[in-house]
């Protein structure tokens, strides 16, 4: 078991190196004249300034976390805690650090070719990308290694599982803040400096005379960039952890358990392996299609992992071999590998259906631009129909994958299906992580008074950008429905485990709770856990509506004080708007990222007293499935919807329906900015929400036990 | 028995005499000068075509499901379903015809005094209220006594049951049909005729120069008026129906049988007697506040109901004596009164919340005016969050009133508050069907060109009717959350029953469905039922897109080829805009109906073809708690969010923020349009359809038994 173990952490660093080689290969490009330079360095100096404030607050918050942790559960927990925290930082940090110095190289490369901009911004992506990946893998093989081979536990023992799920809380915790925080700060800087900017001024997007627009920028790189590696180093290591935390329960006293708990782990390391080479294949064809390069490197690392799983399989539990688990469900290698093959399936499925719904060549888009010729209301009319319409297929590709799965190999199939998904976290992410490089390489051109084709080109990028952003939500919270049962099941064998041994743990004598919907307390549950991502999704928009509206405020009051901003002779005073932010998005990120934190400790307790503990545990858990039932609407509806009102806008001033300056494009401005918090805040802060609510009801359970 | 029947029976009655009566003294008032009995002829012309064509089409599919009822269940089953369809239909015919004769005798009665158009409003709102509870009460109390005192059957006989589920079905259908046949009719010309009036060719609304300004006020009759009357009617039906098929089994072979099956017809009787005492409450004080009258009415027959609820009990069940179902609840005739008293609290609560999120004087409503200063998207995005904030209390207020009646009286409690919740039907309906009357008269004020003191006097009336019509939305979502276990019930009680005898019903050999949230079959069901609320409003919300552009493709032709309308010197064609919408609305309306008409078909012999029957009727059983789940909370925040921004608009027309003709003003319209098809289409049609999916799924199991 060790040499596999060394063998993961091994491909697991190898990301790292791939890291390291490709930031060098990014800071090798031309920078672009010194004006660029100065852009970029504003860029650089707000991006850094953010997040070291956001994750000094946080911070805090995970100091005395970390001293409960230590006194409830153990100090190897409480280290968990830590390094789950520290490496999904890390990630996030180090991603944000590259994207803010490819940005600039980007536009310098733009204005040679497409093809070299799409390179260098591809390959800044794919820095998180890879690291968000490898990083995941690294702290929980490495930690998990640590504990069965030095501390000599054994690898089912209970201070281990405790220790990786203290590993997904140091996660979740910091992707909450993270994804909030980011979130409301890149938005509350792209809707205010539209509306005083484009709305209210004239003035065009990330002109330098308006002083959000540097703070626009800063956003794309702590929110798109930081915030969505810290989300998916999360749902990653959530995974992986949950996973594991059921294969040693389901093959436990039984030859494969080793086997079993390895396996998610393999699955990731060959997977950050085949990410890596996949990433090579990305390359302008001659279509020029963007996408198209982009799902040349997808579809290889597909192939490649499809093929890469078998001999995985094949090596820990051979291919026809019949086992089971101590529930009495047997399955072959071949069941493994085939649910396996279904999570590559969901992830391309959805990939699809994500394109179609926020691709500027389908209906949907389309019928959005449309509904723009007759005025604002009808915009976001179909534009809510069609955010509406989305989470119909993406639900029935998961109930699909669900089906499939357990028919296979039970819930521990279902679980590999997950873990095999999310292993393509690599790749994905690097798709999406272009997206603010692009983005704010456009900004950089239209500052520095580039030529306007260099801006023509970033343009290009960015909005296949739009598309693989609302792909990554689609995927990570896709992920969230497929792995319900996982992570359901993770809370109710824990309970299953402490109700055995009422002996050792007193708290849960004659503890029976009923998950079954005949029991009021489920649907109490179930209705409780639904109301949390409308809450916290109502939270989320209102945050970014009120630090839009300071951020309006500011710029207006520099245009009063200093007229010679408009004119041109003097540069507005860009950091007093980044700050602005900066301490408006730390305010707002505390209260909603507490909600999933507190609610499911309130929801035990509450129904504790009113009804028992049998009760309370029914209550909590069906809570688990109600936030996924309604989360995964709220999720989907929102991230695709704001894609496809933001792929409409663009749609239209490329020429249709008017073109830049109609009628129609100021309807399509509007409903592109009712889409911004619901894509880049509320939307994606649904996935963490999840799983951050799921780890607190595992950390409860342990805390009650001890 | 039979004479407590005969009691409730006549207390039915009294609600067509309480009709014959205030229909009388609505039509004694004055109906204005011939300019507005010309208008409000052509409105009622208008209704009476719409709704006739729309019944002729509902007709069709009813004679082809009587067949099909009478085929596969029996005679005695397809008469019930006759008879709900047709009183269903009747109540929202007669409100009709009372509604477009009163709207130009409020007119009138408005150019003297608040308190006379109130007055005439509100009687007419009145007859609706009391013929949608009392035909309901009457439907269901008259046909049990046939079957059981006439034709001789025992109370709990299956062909009763199936007969009595049969009238829901009836009612449910042509609810699903009005709700969004008349939804997509009232909101197609609503919103079409604001674009191209309002924002296009710049005149007010309701301008006798708008050829879609007759079909906007024949939609608030056949929309909110007819179309929420059969949605009443069918949730009362529904939900006495299900009380007292869970009587029927939780109490079979007890003394306390014929009792418990009448509790809930006895209930409805007594609210039907209080709620016409109540109306006569309903005057205007010496504040003025028209909310302040409504609620008084309110609150009288709340008051009432809380004292009348005690000798019903007390005759039917003692107080004090302790009796006990079948499954081992206990429970005292006390007990079964405060889980009565909890359902009238949990109205008056929801109320309450509903006036707080949708009110002109609150905090919600004022963040929408405030954030239409900055614009169109900063109106949408507060909106948008007011909406999903809109949701929590709610299902909180839903979440106590469940564990308080099943700590009472178990899932019988739980039943007996939804159904003293929706006895108050009469009065909560009155309260809003005033809402379309005041609706029309000010349209009718602005055609006639009635002094503007009038119309001032009318739109006083009308933004209360805005609070209102949320109000009865969210009354019968909320009910729908309520009884959720209780129509959850009613499927695995009777599935039990099939299982119990399969020498008689041998297609349920060997069947043991699972409702554990640990069953995939269950997660998946889950998935599939919280998917339809997203796939059905996203249809609403199209349809009123396409039924718009479709309004304002016609009245641009009309102004273009006679530029006479313009100047005022030519009629408009009202005719063909409303005869382009009747079409329009009847072709929409089918296939979003279908949806949950179909779906549970669909799931049960999809899951039943992959893995077996028990699987399929786990995975039915659990749609049916999906569609709730989500379903409460898209209706909650579509209703109290559209009702909210429509009152913004008003609270900036009232002056504040800039007034009317101000930027704020035009953000506010455009949060107006977005509202109308959240809060009168998509919905409010979400109650129907989860009652519809919920009855379909009774019925397969019948047919399925037979």
């Amino acid at each position: 078991m060790s040499m596999t173990l060394w063998v993961i952490v091994a491909c697991g660093a190898l990301s790292i190196v791939y890291g390291v080689w490709a930031i060098q290969s990014v800071m090798a490009a031309d920078a672009g004249n010194q004006r660029m330079q100065e852009i970029a360095g504003a860029i650089q100096e707000g991006a850094q300034a953010y997040l070291t404030r956001q994750y000094t607050t946080i911070g805090i918050v995970g100091v005395v976390i970390f001293a409960l942790v230590a006194w409830f559960l153990s100090f190897t927990a409480a280290i968990g805690f830590a390094l789950g925290a520290i490496l999904s930082a890390a990630a996030g940090f180090i991603g944000m650090l590259v994207s803010v110095r490819a940005n600039v190289r980007t536009t310098q490369a733009a204005s040679r070719s497409l093809a070299a901009g799409l390179s260098i911004a591809f390959r800044a992506g794919a820095v998180t990308g890879l690291l968000v990946a490898g990083l995941a893998l690294l702290g929980v093989a490495a930690y998990f290694l640590i504990l069965t081979s030095f501390v000599g536990y054994e690898p089912n023992d209970r201070t281990v599982i405790d220790a990786l799920v203290a590993l997904g809380f140091g996660a979740s915790l910091i992707s909450i803040f993270a994804r909030l925080g980011g979130g409301i700060f890149t938005k509350g800087a792209d809707v205010g400096g539209d509306l005083v900017g484009k709305v209210e001024a004239g003035i065009p997007e990330d002109d330098p005379r308006n002083a959000a627009t540097i703070a626009d920028n800063v956003g794309d790189n702590v929110g798109d960039c930081a915030g969505m590696a810290a989300d998916l180093f999360e749902t990653y290591a959530v995974t992986v952890v949950a996973t594991m935390v059921l294969a040693s329960i389901y093959f436990v006293g039984t030859d494969f358990l080793a086997s079993a708990m390895l396996y998610p782990l393999a699955i990731g390391a060959a997977c950050v392996v085949t990410s890596i080479v996949g990433t090579f294949f990305v390359r302008l064809g001659s279509t020029g299609s963007i996408m198209g390069a982009l799902y040349k490197g997808f579809i290889a690392t597909g192939v490649l992992s499809a093929i890469v799983l078998w001999p995985v399989t094949m090596l820990l539990f051979g291919m026809d071999t019949e086992f089971e688990t101590v529930r009495g469900v047997t399955m072959t290698g071949w069941d493994l590998y085939w649910c396996g093959i279904a999570g590559l399936v969901v992830t391309a499925v959805i990939i699809v259906i994500t394109e179609y719904y926020t691709g500027t060549n389908y209906r949907p888009v389309r019928s959005i631009a449309n509904s723009s010729v007759s005025g604002h209301g009808t915009n976001v009319i179909q534009g809510l129909a069609v955010s509406m319409e989305a989470t119909a297929l993406p639900a029935i590709v998961i109930i699909a994958g669900i089906v499939v799965t357990y028919q296979l190999a039970g819930l521990f199939g279902i679980a590999v299906a997950v873990t095999t998904m999310l292993a393509l976290a690599g790749v994905v992410v690097a798709l999406d992580a272009f997206g603010p490089v692009t983005d704010n390489a456009g900004g950089i051109a239209e500052m520095a008074d580039l030529p306007a084709d260099v801006r023509g080109t970033t343009d290009a990028l960015d909005a296949v950008g739009n598309t693989t952003k609302a792909v990554t939500k689609g995927y990570a919270i896709g992920s969230a429905g497929l792995g319900a049962l996982v992570l359901f099941a993770a809370y109710t064998e824990d309970l299953t485990y402490f109700m055995s041994d009422t002996a050792r743990f007193p708290y849960f004598e004659g503890v029976e709770p009923n998950f079954s919907l005949q029991n009021p307390y489920v649907v109490v549950g179930l209705f409780f856990g639904g109301l949390l991502p409308y809450l916290f999704g109502s939270m989320g928009m209102m945050a970014v509506g009120r630090a839009a509206g300071s951020i309006v405020e500011e710029v207006r009051r520099q245009f009063r004080e200093n007229p010679g901003i408009m004119e041109g002779t003097v540069r507005p005073n860009y950091t007093r708007a980044v700050d602005l932010l900066t301490k408006a998005a730390i305010r707002e990120m505390i209260v909603p990222s507490l909600l999933p934190v507190l609610s499911p400790i309130v929801v035990y307790f509450a129904v504790e007293a009113i009804a028992g503990r049998s009760a309370a545990f029914s209550a909590l858990g069906a809570m688990l499935l109600g936030v996924i039932v309604t989360g995964l609407f709220v999720a989907i509806s929102m991230t695709a919807g704001g894609g496809a009102w933001d792929n409409a806008k663009k749609y239209i001033e490329d020429g249709h329906f008017g073109g830049k300056g109609s009628e129609a494009h100021k309807a399509a401005v509007t409903g592109d900015t009712v889409g911004d918090p619901y894509k880049d805040t509320a939307g994606p802060a649904v996935n963490p929400m999840i799983k951050i609510t799921n780890i607190v009801a595992l950390l409860l359970l342990a805390v009650l036990a001890h």
